[in-house]
């Protein structure tokens, strides 16, 4: 059982249809009202309840708290079932997520892959599930809509995507600049933990590697700014005009 | 007095040059042992402490703290110094933060302000210098280098940008594509708070408001994110020959 707490989080997850609920008020006030009147009408349960068990269950709540049974950080897929929907499909964008143990990092990393239509996330799982709380909250309720799949094995993941035609991109300080390099077409990103980066049997997968030109003194990015900024460079190619 | 504990924003603080020390160690380890070479060689007093010690100090250290003695949160100058150094440059990066009161998102943006080589960060300080651990870690130690001016009026600093030939342009989410503007020459990028946005009076002293293109469900990036996104567009514009 997880307990969401952000305002934006339980309003996103509610809108989403999945099951959840029931929502636990304990104080009044415009947004818990809002959020009242959108679970009645999903037909979600409203519990009134004491300040003092929300403090327990989820001790940074603002007045509302929404009970959610399973401890699934996102909207579950696998990756067979997405690599047979795509189709004959010329773009897509897939994520690959290696140690990004950071639930913050995590989160803030969905909130951009929503942003910027990823059509799937892939990650190792169970570091991640046991922070689905941090994870919602961070990802503004993105966590609740991006398709993501999790695996034992990321190579294999990697194959399989290759297989079906997608490139595969490593995001890497000594990479090519994000800015020279066609990334149009079926892309995947790799992003690698903070400090440690991607693995060395991923890299070796990687039809290249690409960073984010610095002008700076310090070597590297906010992990989930870097993840960010290539969502934003494959976007702005695919959409871009001239 | 401050104390940092980051590993990355010691080693930067040290290398800056900047007035800091003794630094404080309890526990020998590679990266502390790297950490007192620095400091011997840039002639840092060195103290050996116990665990107990630094867990009072910092109780998240691993082990080295250093110690700073001024609270602020920058690389000091004044916009009157800046303005006046500028010459004849025909590029130049400013970047001014409305309300960006978290220290992390401050943190992470002065990071990507230094990947970028932003040539001056102006905010309104007073809520921020308390926090200034927190932000030199956030930062990766960004915050030893990126110029920083503090200000109590920053309608005026927008003013005073523009008197100097710099186009202010507000993040917003109702603005123009990032990708379709030209954002080269003189540049000043306004950020707002998560939530809040930029405040109206400085809202209207802007030249133009820029988003970055959404496909997602929801409704706005990490405003860390969102900075690293124009920050990168500015200056992939700047480089980009083609």
């Amino acid at each position: 059982m997880i307990y969401l707490s952000g305002f934006h989080a339980i309003e996103e997850r509610i809108k989403s249809g999945r099951a959840c609920g029931p929502l636990l008020v304990a104080k009044a006030g415009p947004r818990a009202r809002e959020l009242s009147d959108l679970a009645a009408e999903k037909k979600i349960r409203i519990d009134r309840v004491g300040t003092a068990d929300l403090d327990r269950l989820a001790p940074d709540h603002r007045g509302v708290v929404l009970e959610v049974d399973e401890p699934s950080a996102g909207a579950d897929i696998t990756l067979e079932e997405f690599l047979a929907g795509l189709g004959d499909r010329k773009e897509a964008l897939a994520v690959v997520l290696d140690e990004i143990t950071d639930p913050h990092n995590y989160g803030a990393i969905l909130r951009s892959c929503d942003q910027f239509g990823v059509d799937i996330v892939i990650t190792r799982n169970r570091r991640i599930a046991k922070h689905a709380e941090v994870i919602s909250k961070t990802s503004a309720g993105a966590s609740a809509w991006v398709p993501s799949a999790e695996t034992a094995n990321l190579p294999r993941a990697v194959e399989d995507l290759k297989q079906a035609g997608f490139w595969i991109y490593g995001a890497d300080m000594g990479g090519e600049s994000s800015w020279d390099k066609d990334l149009k077409g079926r892309t995947a990103l790799i992003f690698g933990g903070e400090g440690t980066g991607i693995s060395r049997l991923l890299r070796e997968n990687c039809d290249a590697l690409i960073s984010i030109p610095s002008l700076g003194r310090i070597d590297s990015l906010n992990v989930s700014v870097a993840a960010g900024i290539l969502l934003y460079e494959v976007t702005r190619q695919k959409k871009k005009k001239k």
